[in-house]
């Protein structure tokens, strides 16, 4: 079975890469996409479109440039993974994964213990809580089998 | 006209109320719902569904509870506000913001000037960022006249 | 606030009316729907279009004029609750489970610790697991207060 | 014309081998998928998880990560087959048949002659009911013709 | 229970006006709607939008017009009855019918035996075939018990 | 029958008006809903959300607070009149009149003979053409008679 | 463009062929699919599920293995051609219109010019109203270019 | 990532060409659609279908062909680009607007500054305003990269 899963969340480490790699090793037959990744392209994906005093106003048009992707590719994906770091507000993984559960789009988080609790909602309407990327690696291998 | 408003978020301010009373004060046809709004209530919603002795599977229940609540009431709804305060994660802010947005529903967003960068996604598919109730009630007067 | 809310599953036990006074107790403002719980009448529902040789048949015509009931009801049902005794098949309640499921539908399940294992997809897809009428109730009042 | 096919239910006897040879006896363009059906695998499959102590959370993570692979295969198929067999309650195809029935994906039921009663629900809702697992060989050859 | 029934087809016997006499002599709630049901109304439903050389074109404002009226309240109806007499080519109660289908909202043929090879696709999507309006009543009643 | 009429378009003459009356001459149980008509308060509806240099930002702001109404008003309409004039671009009414015809939406459009051809898109979809006022209300008086 | 094209209604004359072949001149990249045309194999499409005394069942059975086949053809195409000949009711003709008119699907008709009234509902959800095959290529053709 | 765009609106320039253009020269994988932009066979897209007097019917014959294509390639597209020039009444591309925003499909619009004001409720809707098209070209291989 193919699938497309959909990383979303956490820009600052690895983890993304941790799961290719993991599903390329067990020959998995998985096509994953996200977000752009390099936090400054992302903040920048609209200046082309003029410039902006505001910072309301460039963070507007960037965000806006981004959800076209994002927006595309979630509705497009079958499984999504939400990481959530030790670090910033990751309000927007917060959001996708709310877009997910309204879409009726199965996801798993993948964050550590001591956020159990912010998280209860989203991990609510999850389909698996992780704390390891071997264990995303484990349940796509189980569901693609 | 007559509307259904969502308020969704921080739970330890008192802007609902201060909407609640501007709309009524403006003598606007409209019909406020929320998530249970006192923190212990919904921490223990699930209680009584038999003891947990992991924090996950307590606060899964509770969560879960509270989502039969909050996800028929998003889906009722004409409208949602959603507020951001200045302390703790929030993270069920912004997937109730993900969850309307997926569902097409219009709603607004509530909070201070200070977090317009991590909020940009959530901004960005917003109809109106506002910083202070008053401007909140100001558009229901408008959208219901 | 007003719900809807459909009972689903075992008709040989009061459960419906434990949490039909239970809510009324509380007071609250919910509007109870359910299938036909007359077995014999249900079972006759389509008796009145002819005669059939084949069991088959006679049970199929039933079940449909019984289906445009039930899925009318659950369509319009905001939950359900849906109960599982100690006999019987109740593949009808497994149904409807599956039914909820696939349109979003909150659902709560009430049965004995006895058959977890063979009720964990339809568990798995709940928002709640109950075993006492009364916790079903404590639910529905958390839920519309 | 190509098809998917999801096979739903029993997994203790070899109808599911039966109707892949079947097919590719007649050559049909048809792709089968289904649950995963080593009943142990699929017991285990959230272990990987963490452990409980509980069976009820134990039961319920596995189920969950079935039902991430269930709930993908069903929304692709064009067409599903459930199998109710002689043993066990058999309620997780009872919701993937209301499951089906909800979103509109036809279904075929395969059962024996004794259990029409008790499923008389599903298969009010289904497009044919068999017993042997040529008739549904004969309908998949017929409808991809 | 209060439902919406919506009463499609054949406009030269009086089957509308028994079905509505019997479900209010039961005291049924029910709301029936329908078709303007006088022919020369009906064709003529877009003259006064100015006059038409083609008999195409008056036909298609005409159809046009009723159809606002038509898809409305199929949409809005709970149950629709399709009826079939034994005149005329009938065509746009099959049409509602296969609106109805494609919807999925429930509906009951009311036609003669003599038909029934011609409406068997008609007849295999809907949930009870009758052939006296008395069953049609025997139905709503029992739905709305 | 009672309807929900959404009237979209011109603001600079009376139509609305006419059909209003119009409609309440003939005791037509129609609500009527429309977007703000006060040109100027429309085109100022975001403006105490915050001072913009640039005329787009304080037109999007305005633009995005007006559909939050008129985005709701269609979705809660029965049926859509679309008004063109002879002045202005119109653009807004293009745009509901697609709006419309991507929800299913049935709506009449009230123009001028001279602009067909430009039209032709937007007419295509609509359910009727008309060139005045009480060819409008006609049509309502039909549709709910 | 890739298209696929449902080819509905009259089995007894060529027209499909006569499009297909229409097609294939012009070299359209074209998917053409269809219900099964062989009458009599359409009749007996359930005869091996069983026997059947009543001929309403046997119909009924076979209607419905057909509808898996007309079901999925419909839902999986881009465009429907719905063709009316000079005999027989052809209700599964317009029962498919009604069908492809619910979910939006646009459709082409094809029928002489002396069943333009009762065709007229028909006709007023088509996109275009055809008389000979060569009509329906071209509109193909200019669709597809 | 593969994508579709869907380009719509006005006719008369290149805008179309030069977007092809640079998105080949810069590699990306998109497959562009559009209407038929040969505004003379457009305008006679349904003159086959017969002889018409009325100038309203030769129009409507015509758009409804059109509409068969645009339909469809614009509930296929995954983006799209909506172009007003400075000519023409361009009621069209607002329409495929309202109908973009109503399907949820992300569009980008391109235009000069001059037109900012009456097209406000277009670019409310828009996830990007371009005025060059070298600026939408930026977009989609932000968008697909």
């Amino acid at each position: 079975m193919s699938l497309v899963v959909y990383l979303s969340g956490e820009i600052h480490t690895n983890w993304r890469e941790e799961i290719r790699k993991g599903a390329a090793n067990q020959g998995l037959d998985i096509h994953f996409t996200s977000a752009v990744t390099d936090h400054d392209a992302s903040d920048a994906a609209g200046d082309h479109l003029g410039p902006e005093d505001s910072n309301f106003w460039r963070d507007h048009k960037s965000a806006k440039v981004n959800a076209i992707r994002t927006k595309t590719l979630i509705e497009k994906c079958d499984i999504a993974v939400i990481r959530f770091g030790d670090k910033y507000k990751q309000w927007n993984a917060a959001f996708d994964a709310g877009y997910c559960a309204a879409l009726g789009k199965p996801y798993i988080t993948l964050h550590a213990e001591d956020i159990i609790h912010p998280l209860k909602e989203v991990d609510g309407a999850a389909m698996a809580w992780t704390t390891k990327t071997e264990q995303v690696v484990r349940i796509l291998e189980y569901v693609t089998k």
